[in-house]
């Protein structure tokens, strides 16, 4: 049975998963980089961002964590906010998301929206998919383009939310950074009690991993 | 030089410190139980309470920081509604705290209050002293009392707020517990990013320990 899985969502101390006045300037908020230094303190992160490895991987825990957390993934959903920063009516088809001429999927994303657009073909496997008929609608989309496989909620926060919060998402791992952001955007607020269980804790020398999932009959 | 030091304070995975709606039958908030069943997992924890230890001691990590978390202190802090849960005037000096004929202080105690009343003397040589002019002269007093020996702020959540708040807190263990409360009492809102910064990060198999200390120079 194919699953919806979260990974890997960055959350404060005070438990903000991004910083507040979030702009083209500060795609995760003011300060909320602090939330994804551990990322690029790791082999896994540095090659996403074309640096140089090997001289220092980082904590084996979180590589491991951050690179296996597209196995078994068929697509992935996200929010229109981690697209791109353009608000609104689709000014032209100029933006093509944060991650150059390759996304790092290769496999088909939709994007949730409340403005129509063609779908949008890039290199090496991914295709954005822009859905304009809701979160279920996507989610029904995406599960019928992973043909058995998983389906990945990629984010932001308030797109996690949305299907936590009605009772969609299977498996969650959540890595909590121990800093604190004093404002931003909240992980889990409205969730109520009982969505999620804590499965196992891990702690790495940077962030502390838990590990959720939907209760038993949930 | 003598510290102020805040330790063993459980915070759900969603930010809250207590539940929601404290009242006499609900001295955590609703569901605010969830946040302290590792410490009764511990022998330190059934030992407070009078329950028989040595089956299953729970986790070594747990039961360390537990039991050394009073080390060095010479007087502790708390809000009134830690004492007890009588709001408004003392109708008279009937309670004594939630800890008995021998409470497990064995110092002062300085207990912030809106209404003055007599300080009470207990068995063991807790000393509970009602301070209505505020959390700085508190401070001053418990200091003073402790001789040269640490403070520790108690609780509530919001007396420990308010001490971070100001910048008077040196040193701060979190116990992050994978639960959602849902609403209740934060822990660190209005706290601002700087006031502490994370030193180290453990896991035990039911909580993570987080270390906190105010940064050099603040």
């Amino acid at each position: 049975m194919a699953k919806v899985r979260v990974h890997n969502i960055s959350l404060s101390l005070d438990g903000y998963a991004a910083g507040p006045d979030q702009d083209l300037e500060h795609p995760l908020g003011v300060g909320g980089e602090r939330l994804h230094e551990w990322v690029f303190a790791t082999d896994f992160g540095r090659a996403m961002i074309g640096q140089p490895t090997g001289d220092d991987p980082g904590p084996a825990l979180d590589n491991e964590l951050l690179g296996t957390a597209d196995d078994g993934v068929g697509a992935t959903i996200m929010g229109r906010n981690m697209f791109g920063p353009v608000r609104g009516e689709w000014p032209d088809e100029s933006w093509t998301g944060w991650w150059g001429e390759e996304p790092p999927y290769h496999h088909p994303v939709f994007v949730l929206t409340h403005h129509a657009r063609p779908s949008l073909e890039m290199a090496g496997g991914t295709t954005f998919h822009f859905v304009t008929d809701g979160f279920e609608s996507a989610l029904r989309q995406a599960l019928a383009a992973a043909d058995g496989l998983d389906v990945r909620i990629g984010g932001g926060p308030s797109t996690i939310q949305q299907y936590v919060r009605a009772g969609l998402v299977d498996e969650m791992t959540v890595a909590i950074v121990p800093v604190l952001l004093g404002a931003g955007e909240r992980l889990f607020d409205g969730v109520g009690t009982d969505a999620l269980t804590a499965v196992s804790l891990q702690a790495s020398p940077a962030v502390v991993h838990v590990r959720l999932a939907r209760p038993a009959g949930a």
